[in-house]
């Protein structure tokens, strides 16, 4: 039974970003949640949207850049990027798993 | 170094909420994080807010209850709460970790 509070998998976008990276997504109104993995080594180039972005890494270790600044992160650790500011991951040498926000809802992820 | 980015914990807000369960918040502009750790057996009561509410289970299973529905979910699993539905949150044998995310921000939980 489809549920609007309980999506299974097959009920979530699914979407393949930079070539490697996988993202399943779902969207209430107006935030959206963004799943990605990241392979060891990947990279999610430098871009940015006029969206609002907040996240938190699940597992594995990668370093974020953000505007100018740039820092390693790993499980626990949050992030933030402002609405129309630059950003760049690359994972290091583990699979990377983060929980990316959206608001609001791009979509081109649904 | 303070970061706008790259909150440390010392940073984010701290908050215990329904007797046991301990919340680390980061708040963006128009959403915010609330990584909560619920303990076993652990219990977030009925309630409802005017904020959307989404999520993800990290780690533990719960009986997330949500309107009139009710399922166990664990680790990768998503839920919503739309705006002003009631929901409760029953750990099971396990702790649980799930990131909560809400819009507006919750001032009480900057």
């Amino acid at each position: 039974m489809m549920s609007r509070f309980f999506p299974k998998s097959a009920e979530c976008g699914h979407h393949l970003l930079f070539g490697s990276v996988s993202a399943r997504t779902y969207a209430g109104e107006a935030v959206q949640l963004s799943l990605v993995d990241i392979p060891a080594g990947g990279v999610v180039d430098w871009h940015s949207h006029s969206n609002e972005q907040i996240g938190m890494v699940i597992f594995g270790q990668a370093v974020f850049y953000i505007g100018e600044e740039q820092q390693t992160l790993g499980p626990g650790d949050m992030y933030y990027m402002p609405s129309h500011t630059m950003h760049k991951v690359v994972a290091l040498q583990d699979a990377v798993q983060a929980l990316d926000v959206f608001t609001p809802v791009r979509d081109e992820y649904r």
